[in-house]
């Protein structure tokens, strides 16, 4: 019985010929993610829980002080301390600052084939380079960083066959807000979202994190696409080689198929409090908002500070509206300002943050007040994410939520 | 009896021919300034405490949120919407996330000869522009607002004569915390710094920026340069005219002189946890530091960060270290990209952030941990200042921050 890309990496990381959905199996991670949200938690346990402490393989693992940076307070500032002393005292890579841990990994860690643990629910992000990537939480992690190996439930596998192309002025993101939307918040729990078919050819490795970075929002363990040429082509001029390259047999079991036409894709908008309560973007156009944010491990991406920058160029944020523009890592904003980008936003009245995860993680940067309304481009929308639990946030692609920061309320680019 | 700058400022404020140490007046406020710190107090007060509520002229006022940029938490985005409502719904010219209050003030508003309050310590910046400017309460603020007007106990004034010029790689930093040191944090209680002598004509007005701000860490009402040509130019740069400019007459009454020779200054660090606890900087040089930080409304200038790139050009931030680069407004965050300096610091390992208040403030941004140690360029090294009450802040150069940042522990810039 043929496999599909994820049971491949499975069963090359359990060092088995096969795997099936359902199955069990002991696997080697070729790779540990782990960031400020709970390194700390897993270095106390190392310490505290452990008899005999050691750490398999420390080239393995990376830390990444993303989520409160810089630090917001005394309790911060010492749980960052915690991840960086322990970082240096065992040599294990460590970035702080630099940018979204997702980001960071994508730009310099994952390969094709790889299977990567990440204590960060959205580290199926890595599957837009081939890789099987999935959130664990930090106990798994510890287990993980201490024998190298972990288990893995084989999950089933969904196809998503995606054909056409995007209209102009439509992003992944819409893409993939409508996804989620139509097969909703538990649509492929525990299941991997196997994108394919000729739609797929039309989205870079950027596009391609946009859809696998969100799956988790439909309760997917993690998304994957097979990695091509132009994946190949992104690893390449990081100096990088894949560590396999699977494509799913042509008798490989897929426990449902999806068709999506991206030709068919329009312009949306999540509702507050659910990111698979989507409509058309036009059906919220109107709403006042007081804030708009522009970044995230989803959507702070060169592509998308290119295409807020072109639509914000010669407008003015309303007055009455916060615009946060926060660029995924530093080599984001780098080439954004090498682009102009960042003189564009900062001219037009956007705040132009350090690379972090700012206010979807709603922790302590732009955090939202009683009543007050956001439309964002990061990945959650959930009650009070973005501060006070009576706040609402919209989640929309970059074009909507700038065009939304211009006009003070939401609206769609075509709007302006 | 001649009067001195601040005298004639103050006379002319009052509408009288001549004013003398010691006497009360009621005088018109050529401007108000408040900021996210406190203004939500003011209306409160605004709104709770008055019977009619009124503003003498909005024109005079302005609101900047800068200390806690973009908000930290729902109380905070509470307390800057009320700020926010209150400046649309007054017509007050509002800020927000442009850079701190000073800066903003000195680029766009403040004028030779003019008294303004702020709800701010060190709003005695502006003397160096030759305007009276200086921190009052939020009551006192508010009662300027609704009236216009407030009075003033006319400070004796203290002569700090200037003379020579500064050696290569010592700054008006090291001078202005070498004058604390020397006359102690209560040096000049309530009395005028008037900066004069021939010394004056080698500083800039960025340079002027950072000895009239820290007047108030020596307990002075405010300080003054008097201005001349230099003043002017930058006036006329920014397109503004003056409201009058003085000198102070040759039989003026001075409470006392200082002279300090420039060219005998040398870098210097005021120790934890007294402004005042200056020392040569060769004395701290070994102190091992965690974070350093180059902005703030002393030390967050053009100036500060061309010297702070140079240094850095070509070197990496010490892996233990955080840099925090925060340039003090947008002016001179799109300045320093312009000239490369963002990308130098960038590259090298620092964290660039938006113009805001930071760890100087120590509320959200930056905050340092127990027994963490900082190296600044901000405005004050109280206990607790910068973070956790164990916590120790060095204060020096833009240089010797710098460096320190680089070789991980405290050291001057000859000593890279």
């Amino acid at each position: 019985m043929g496999m599909t890309i994820a049971e491949k990496i499975i069963a090359l990381a359990a060092g088995v010929p096969e795997v099936k959905a359902g199955d069990i199996h002991t696997v080697n991670l070729d790779r540990m993610m782990s960031n400020d949200g709970t390194t700390h938690l897993t270095v106390d346990m190392y310490h505290n829980k452990l008899k005999h402490p050691h750490i398999a393989d420390p080239k393995k693992m990376v830390f990444i002080v993303d989520h409160n940076v810089p630090s917001d307070s005394p309790k911060t500032a010492a749980s960052q301390k915690k991840m960086r002393d322990f970082a240096r005292e065992h040599n294990i890579d460590f970035w702080e600052g630099k940018g979204v841990c997702h980001q960071i990994m994508m730009e310099n860690y994952v390969r094709p084939g790889e299977l990567i643990f990440g204590a960060d629910s959205h580290t199926c992000t890595y599957g837009a380079l081939g890789a099987f990537g999935t959130g664990v939480g930090c106990t798994d992690l510890l287990y993980g960083m201490v024998t190298g190996t972990s288990w893995v439930l084989v999950p089933e596998t969904v196809k998503f066959n995606l054909v056409g192309k995007l209209p102009e002025g439509v992003y992944p993101r819409d893409l993939m807000l409508t996804i989620i939307g139509e097969i909703g918040a538990n649509g492929v729990n525990y299941q991997v979202m196997e994108f394919t078919g000729e739609g797929t050819k039309t989205l870079s490795v950027n596009d391609r994190m946009v859809l696998c970075n969100l799956a988790v929002e439909a309760g997917a363990k993690t998304a994957i696409f097979q990695a091509d040429e132009i994946a190949l082509e992104y690893l390449r001029e990081r100096g990088r080689e894949p560590k396999a390259v699977f494509e799913s047999d042509p008798d490989a079991v897929y426990a449902r198929e999806y068709t999506f036409d991206l030709s068919k894709i329009q312009p949306v908008a999540a509702r507050p409090d659910f990111v698979d309560d989507v409509v058309p973007a036009k059906e919220v156009c109107g709403v006042r908002i007081d804030e708009a944010f522009l970044g995230s491990c989803n959507n702070g991406r060169i592509d998308d500070l290119r295409v807020g920058a072109k639509i914000l160029k010669g407008h003015k944020v309303s007055d009455h509206v916060r615009f946060l523009v926060v660029p995924a890592s530093q080599e984001v904003y780098l080439q954004a300002m090498k682009e102009g980008l960042i003189e564009i936003f900062m001219e037009s009245g956007a705040i132009v943050m350090n690379p972090n995860c700012s206010v979807c993680w709603g922790s302590c940067q732009g955090v939202i007040g009683e009543n007050e309304v956001l439309i964002s481009t990061g990945t959650r929308n959930f009650k009070g994410r973005a501060g006070h639990p009576s706040s609402k946030v919209y989640l929309g692609s970059s074009a909507t939520v700038t065009a939304s920061a211009i006009k003070g309320e939401i609206c769609t680019a075509d709007q302006l």
